[in-house]
């Protein structure tokens, strides 16, 4: 076998929302994804409306893995009012949801996340396209999971690269900026993170033509693509002119499977936790010199800088269609 | 007389400084400018080296404007030690001063600004290339002269064009992180502000080979520019791997009298007065949506994101060698 053929073991944190929805579609399909559990935070609704959805999406989509609920505010103070007008009022673009007949794992997502990751040790990734609170929580709780974790790879953030920087302010991304306190903790430990920011997320566009395609060649599961993406495609037309909508948590699922469709930089890198920056993220890029200062003795992350946008959209409808 | 032929009168807020003397030598010998004051801040060096340099400069390259000392400390706190690895212990890359024989205008730098602002309404531009010390204080003194300046043209900054974040922190600029309040108050005055950034001045870089032939071509101007940029292009070398050395100061001067050298945006600037990102200036673009936050109700302000650096270069090396 060779390593990129490799099954990779996956704990999915997550607050669904419509893209969130998308990227657990492609996890539930794809071949070389071993989905071993779905972790469910606050951000795009409240816990109890994520936690549904990801419910849902559990007998929607049939995956088993167990479906644990976690935070439902950030690690400092009270969560913002969630993005309605983004992701509709139930979070999943205000399709109409079915009676609900599985139910959430007893255990707190921290308490799964340590769990899972305990069990076997150096081979789970954790693909975060939430909050980071979930994760903060966990290492605080289980310190050691910091070196048994195999990676994780986030959705989150914006480095400023090819000229996207904030989308909640001119600096700062929603799940980061949801909470900067836990982000920059979980940032600073020394598990390996891969982080798939705007700088490549807003560069990854689904059209319409694109998701029309979709829904007729990739059946049941197109169908779904096409329902839970109109009301987040309709906000993309009018906020941003956008033919189509951002890619954003499908990219973290992409440059866990297929790195090379990402360039990428390392540094230290820090979260703003005050002020009118509070919520963005910066990188201190490995050999640039600076005085001594905040991101001194902080582990070396990776960040996309760059993407082949084709490539991760051909990813998305294969893993689909078959 | 077509628009662009017209006289400059410049007011030069400095703190010299290698690249501040090299851009007020420039802005001594170019016909279109007209320089009717030189006010001094701390930044470069301490207050009374700023001052003595700039009084020396007067004496050795021989313009008649008035030199007021201004500011020796930030808005708020103590200043930082003077940054002597780059410019020298005594701010002009430690060459030998000889006894100087001009004195210092009794007035203070902020009283100069009002003074010779209020004097021609509408005409006066500032170029500002030091800490905004003594720019805010001028402005909290008589801020009837927001509506009188033509235009204030800084180097300051760095908005993360082009690559360029940080040369302080990696997202902050000396100038104005040295003194970020005053910079924020400045910026949100409704005098029309352009900015040249790192963006752009680090985009521009002078060459040891350019600077020979600078010496060899431009009489005692040009074996002046190589005598007190030697330290300076040393520290280029050591730190940053560079054939020459960025031109940060010269380039508000190019970006004054040929804006056409450079691409600009528009929008709101704020800059991060607290914690990590502390002296970070941040655009929000015009035409970009975000929600309401703490860049709204400020003017739109200008800023350099790219560069013509061949132009500049060349406009640099004609006003000396004529």
């Amino acid at each position: 076998m060779i390593p990129d053929m490799q099954t990779l073991k996956v704990i999915y944190d997550t607050d669904p929302g419509v893209d969130d929805a998308m990227a657990l579609l492609l996890l539930a399909r794809h071949k070389r994804v071993d989905l071993i559990g779905v972790t469910t935070v606050f951000g795009n609704a409240d816990i109890a409306t994520t936690t549904r959805n990801a419910l849902y999406l559990k007998q929607k989509l049939g995956f088993s893995a167990p479906v644990a609920q976690g935070a439902g505010a950030p690690l400092v103070g009270e969560p913002d009012a969630p993005p309605t007008f983004v992701h509709g009022l139930n979070g999943l673009g205000d399709i109409d949801l079915p009676p609900i007949s599985v139910s959430a794992d007893p255990r707190p997502a921290h308490q799964l996340i340590i769990d899972l990751v305990t069990a076997t040790p150096g081979e789970v990734t954790i693909i975060a396209v939430g909050r980071m609170t979930n994760l903060e929580r966990a290492m605080r709780e289980a310190p050691e999971i910091v070196g048994l974790v195999k990676q994780i790879v986030v959705m989150g953030g914006a480095f400023g690269r090819n000229g996207h920087t904030g989308n909640v302010t001119p600096v700062a991304e929603a799940n980061i900026w949801g909470d900067p306190d836990a982000a920059d903790i979980v940032f600073g430990a020394a598990w390996p993170i891969a982080i798939a920011g705007l700088d490549v997320t807003q560069a990854t566009v689904m059209s319409e033509t694109y998701v029309a395609k979709l829904a007729a060649d990739a059946g049941e599961d197109g169908a779904f693509v096409r329902a839970i993406s109109a009301f987040y495609q309709n906000f993309h037309r009018e906020s941003a002119g956008l033919d189509g909508f951002y890619v954003h948590d499908s990219s973290a699922v992409a440059l866990a499977l297929h790195p090379e469709f990402y360039q990428t930089e390392t540094g230290a890198i820090r979260v703003v936790t005050e002020g009118i920056a509070i919520g963005q993220t910066i990188i201190k890029p490995d050999g640039r010199n600076y005085p001594p200062g905040a991101w001194d003795g902080r582990p070396s992350q990776t960040i996309a800088v760059g993407v082949d946008a084709v490539a991760v959209l051909k990813f998305y409808r294969e893993t689909l269609v078959g």
